[in-house]
């Protein structure tokens, strides 16, 4: 672990820092990363600006490679690569082959070349222009050695994702395998878990690490999953597989951070077997994660959304009666929906979800966090499972399609 | 602008260094410290374990206000208080009230205390507990004078969402309005633009900053949308909204940064108006979206996601001949959809998707990205519009539902 490479990231932006765009690059520069055996050790955000230079000057002397995103565009708050050729102490020379590139790319979509544009075809001298074909501005590489700290490499890429993700895969990678030939034979399994709490798993587990005991572990709790992050040796994670595998069947998704909706929708087309949908308090979003899934369309029949009760019954032949005796938040509702919709899809399973998602709705006997979910199957009678998770409306939500998914994962998995 | 607190935020998490989980922390911080005058300067995300000293003690000194996300919870490697009060020179208490709620809550979920999780219910001394109703470490607050740095305000906040947001709204936004009093008295607008490219926004916009010149500006671009963020004088933000407005009709979705979903609900309630949505290529994302608005049941009356194409002739009524002739994905078909839905579910509006998300399915006269949206109404005419958005599968189910709310909030909101 010592003589890892030190990686830092340094996103710049404005926006980041007011909370109005999620920073997605943290984590695909992450991704793309753990395959060379490089991991980030810190990252900071900062706004556009002049700012960047105090970062740069703190970052550079501790790491060994630093990545700084944004900043590189045409208006006046973009000043990353000036600010950097300052502080190496390098000239800026304009380079004919991008000015006349971004003039092309800019005149297709009908507008002028101005000196706001051409400042982006400037490059810091020493520097390795990495081509961005999915925009005007592009990326610069500073090798080891070009700039004030010696160890470091530093990459300035662009902000927008679409041009700094292939730029990262096609530009990026091929350049830091020769940098750091294999530095790490270590892998990674992501046990992705649903329906066990975070200090029951890690009770649990503990018996395991006592054998495992190369693994670097770390737990994530997030809502309705757990995910326990394994890093070492390739053995020793397929033993650690083998040990978790039969005793959590019941709560183990995956063991490379699948979804649920992946694995429901792999196991459907290896079974050759199609699903249909229909939800009230989830309101598309079991239907919408299923299809996400690339190739879903076959194994996805349809769904429905009923909302009201006229919908269930018109729709799915609940009667109204049963929904005015047990209430439209109900097993028997959750039952007769799943058991209604199996036989007007004709689909192999039908999945159903019922509950109350709030924040309004809730009564003394079914308060807001009430969730029934139905499957019915061919063969065998419908299953319902009542659960309860008062929380916020888009929570409940997920949650309630994580209950869903996993009923129908145990039924197609365990014998 | 010079005498703005300074504040600085750490997120701590190995699963966010790892590219696991996206950092939603920061932008929730953001827009809650806004109204306020507050403007974070600063964010760093660290692993999980003792690092978090290192970046303490450099922030501190530095800033007004530090907030610390995660490293609160039972795990080994959860250590924030810990160093904390190590770093503070602050002895750690067993608070009873904690360590029997913690109890009591385990207990409601059948499990036993241990040591590991009474580890969070020791609190440093001088330290103010913030109670976490939705988990079992509370959060702590260090009041100026209380650490090394004397003039820095401390937060250390839980990292699941679910706990870190309720806490911040109810109980740490009251302490910073008394220890930050008026700090500002800027205002924000977030100007929400549909359809239209941010360079062509920026360029109609120029003629109006002229005249709105104490402005600070920002645009951002996302997915199928721009924000335009205006940053100024409450008066000046007025009337750079009265400018807007009749100008960007066609295309400004807010100017508070509502959500098409929840503008489009907004204006169905109002007019005592009800919908329902039918979808092919946005496989439930359209309604899920709708749904997402609290209230939403009374104007939502279901939705269908007709995947297959039997199933948009069972369920809609789309005559097989039909789609035979111009196609599953064409605007015939968009059109049959929402007529049959409107007629079935007896709404006001019927609003219907069809297009080929990818990554496979294209042929060379409709490749993916080819979508159709429908929107049937009472009186007139179907309307159908055609995009084209050759982008991942996610992107072009989120930007499909966006053109398909766009339709009908200019059809709810025109004349």
């Amino acid at each position: 672990m010592a003589d890892e490479p030190r990686v830092a990231v340094i996103n710049t932006g404005t926006e980041l820092l007011l909370g109005q765009t999620l920073n997605t690059h943290l984590g695909f520069l992450a991704e793309s990363l753990f395959p060379l055996g490089l991991r980030i050790n810190r990252q900071v955000t900062l706004p556009d600006g002049r700012v960047i230079g105090e970062a740069l000057e703190e970052l550079l002397p501790l790491n060994d490679l630093v990545f700084v995103t944004g900043g590189l565009g045409p208006t006046a708050d973009d000043v990353t690569r000036e600010i950097v050729a300052e502080m190496f102490d390098l000239p800026l020379d304009l380079d004919p082959t991008i000015s006349d590139a971004i003039e092309a790319r800019v005149s297709r979509r009908g507008l002028k070349m101005n000196e706001q544009l051409r400042r982006q075809a400037y490059v810091p001298r020493g520097s390795v222009v990495l081509p961005n074909p999915h925009g005007t501005a592009p990326g610069l590489y500073f090798p080891p050695g070009t700039g004030a700290a010696p160890q470091a490499a530093l990459f300035l890429l662009p902000g927008p994702p679409r041009e700094l993700k292939p730029m990262v895969t096609d530009v990026v990678l091929p350049i830091l395998r020769e940098l750091f030939p294999e530095t790490s034979t270590r892998g990674m399994r992501n046990f992705f878990f649903c329906g066990l709490g975070e200090s029951t798993l890690e009770a649990r587990v503990q018996k395991h690490l006592e054998v495992c005991c190369d693994l670097e572990i770390g737990f994530c709790a997030r809502s309705g999953e757990v995910i326990l992050r394994c890093i070492g040796p390739e053995e020793m994670l397929q033993e650690m597989e083998g040990r978790l595998r039969p005793e959590f069947e019941e709560h183990l998704v995956s063991a490379d951070g699948a979804t649920l909706e992946t694995v429901v929708v792999d196991l459907l087309k290896h079974r050759k077997q199609t699903i249909a949908v229909a939800e009230s308090c989830t309101g598309g979003l079991l239907a919408n994660r299923i299809t996400d899934v690339p190739g879903a369309s076959a194994v996805f029949e349809q769904g429905m959304v009923t909302y009201s009760n006229a919908a269930k019954s018109r729709l799915l032949g609940v009667p109204a009666s049963l929904i005015e005796k047990h209430g439209a938040v109900s097993a028997e509702t959750a039952a007769a929906m799943a058991s209604g919709l199996l036989e007007r899809a004709g689909t192999d399973f039908a999945l159903t979800t019922t509950g109350i998602a709030g924040p309004s709705g809730g009564t003394p006997e079914k308060p807001v966090g009430t969730l029934f979910v139905g499957l019915a199957t061919r063969n065998d009678a419908v299953r319902t499972e009542k659960f309860f998770y008062p929380t916020d409306r888009p929570t409940f939500k997920f949650v309630a399609t994580q209950s869903a998914l996993n009923l129908l994962r145990r039924t197609l998995a365990l014998p």
